[in-house]
């Protein structure tokens, strides 16, 4: 399908253009690859998380990305009174929950994120997503139980995800798919080595909030910030893959530093279905 | 002008001669990068924010930075308390606005800073020292009304800012300014890759940090810090620019750590007025 | 002495093979490097750190690391949670003091923990763990008036700590000391670039824990995470070390990705005593 790759491809000249603002309320571990990453697709990243300053950064951002990988009570509720602020002024919302299903703590968060804030992308992995498309249910974790979701059906899950919180969700691994319901992608760039890297989960998020900030459709945006990462853990294996995970780490900001159309029309392995 | 380039390039060796232990209250999202370029330039980092020690370990070192980059209120609070104790003991404290003017309690964090604590060096870009040198009228943000501060005129405000706090001002962006009120210096290196990367403000901060625990001169120490990021900046570039932002920000710090007077003396490009 | 370099390499390919849930709560300086070397070695890291997760995160690990790098007193009574929590369970403890002897809180700290939790490696420098063995004296810092302790004598406090604590005391230098009590190995890998890097004794203390999750003996685990580090900074020292300390830094998450068996039995420098 040539449209989505060439839509996807064009938001990111636009993004490079209009260098939205992005504001991350993330994880301590990964967040300077998300700023770098921010940065090298040409975007701009604003790390505020104090609940005394957290929604008014919101308010001059083009996209507030929320991310529970090191989740703690003060920042969570930065996290609501952001999303709230974004939501009032139509500021595009990205929900990464980063183990989802592992902790009450993550599974109570995620719920009330979920609850309180309308979300534009949910993105997570299989397990995270999984957990979450069981929610309604009395269960904590996966829920193994509703008919409609049997293990290993990332799109059953997805789309039912996507209908019941009425936004894109995206479940990234060896193909990634994002839906938003209605339309359904599946991105077959990547390369395992991304998983030798610690947060290539979360400056997937982040790049899906980058061009999200860049134009108006989250489904595209969603494509758009996934085909690029998944792109950039191919190129960082041509560059560096060799020299071992801390050369390849480097190598994937090198690459969305260098992406461009041309890069995407090419290589970018984006179906519709 | 050869003699500040001479005394700047002198301070790095002093500096490696000396190892000062530098205390560092700042964002979570740099604050590797900041400890890797203190370690780089042949000083000692420590990083500690619990009021419970910050103080004590002010008290222990030759220098101490605040960055306000990610700022909370626990953390300002253990700023304050380590400033008192820098200024009570003659250490010189560094002080990085980010983000000042971009929401209330930058704002009203910065101007507490600068209230309650004696700043040696003053380092922000543009927009940060602008509303700086705003702050003594009534309007938050910069304050474009008061006439001796005409838009573009870095030079004018950090005179201005210097002679209002008693202090160092350094203005970074294309040129830098950096002035102590009476002297006044011109740095024109650095590349422009440099804003592709996350933290280098921060990161010329640090540094700045480590030269003022190398040498008495606040002036020189800031002059030297900001040659030295611009410089690797340059060097970066030859070495990696190519490849893209991320090999770029990891040969800042190879720069840093193989500089030397010798290529300071070389390259450095300061003039003063 | 083949016996323990070939128990050591044996047991990366354990780790290999059973990818340990390793869970951090640790420092916000080198977080994301110890994140990616315990990728790179095998296992998969996990940072949780607010109180009302961290006993459960624990609970599915394989493995506690403690560092107190960036203390404050909302991680430390997660520590001391997940601490007892990983006791009941039987899961190992890894304990890195870091800047012990440095600040009253981090004194106070260290001794809580040691008090509170059994500890099964106890990794620092010289300073630190001399500090901990004068811990039972009236003085704070190190104790140099207890008559079994001679400055300098990392093999005498390494035992003394030892015995008093039940565990394993790693002190790493120049020649890195590894006891249980009983058992002595000396590990004569490493590189004096390592000190030009933040955090590669929190990585060693991350790379201990990961080898903890993976085998029953925390002796050998830790004599196998000290070796791995000492010989990855020669393997980085070769690759990148001429380049400067950035990209010396990134060469040493390649060589622990690339580490194997055979490099390990070719070129560990272990002997025991």
């Amino acid at each position: 399908m040539r449209d989505i790759i060439k839509t996807a491809a064009e938001l990111l000249t636009v993004l490079r253009n209009k260098k939205p603002l992005v504001h991350n309320i993330t994880n301590y571990v990964t967040v300077n690859d998300c700023a770098n990453i921010i940065l090298a697709v040409g975007a701009s990243p604003i790390m505020a998380d104090d609940l005394g300053e957290a929604a008014d950064i919101t308010a001059i951002s083009s996209a507030l990305v929320l991310n529970i990988g090191t989740l703690n009570r003060r920042t969570l509720e930065s996290m609501l009174a952001s999303g709230k602020k974004a939501n009032l002024l139509g500021i595009p919302v990205i929900f990464d929950p980063v183990g989802a299903g592992a902790s009450a703590l993550r599974n109570e968060a995620t719920k009330t994120i979920l609850t309180e804030i309308k979300v534009g992308v949910l993105r997570g992995n299989m397990s995270e997503i999984s957990h979450i498309a069981g929610l309604g249910s009395n269960t904590k974790g996966v829920d193994a139980s509703e008919e409609d979701i049997a293990a290993g059906d990332a799109l059953a899950i997805a789309v039912s995800v996507s209908k019941k919180l009425r936004c894109v969700t995206a479940i990234t691994g060896a193909t990634d798919i994002i839906t938003d319901g209605n339309r359904i992608a599946a991105v077959s760039n990547g390369h395992k080595m991304l998983s030798g890297v610690t947060g290539t989960g979360c400056m997937t998020t982040a790049l899906i909030g980058a061009y999200c900030g860049a134009g108006e459709d989250a489904y595209t945006a969603a494509v758009a910030g996934i085909a690029s990462m998944g792109l950039a853990g191919e190129l960082a294996y041509e560059a560096a893959g060799g020299k071992g995970t801390g050369s390849f780490h480097v190598a994937i900001i090198d690459a969305i530093s260098r992406l461009d159309e041309k890069i995407l029309l090419e290589r970018a392995r984006i179906h519709e279905k």
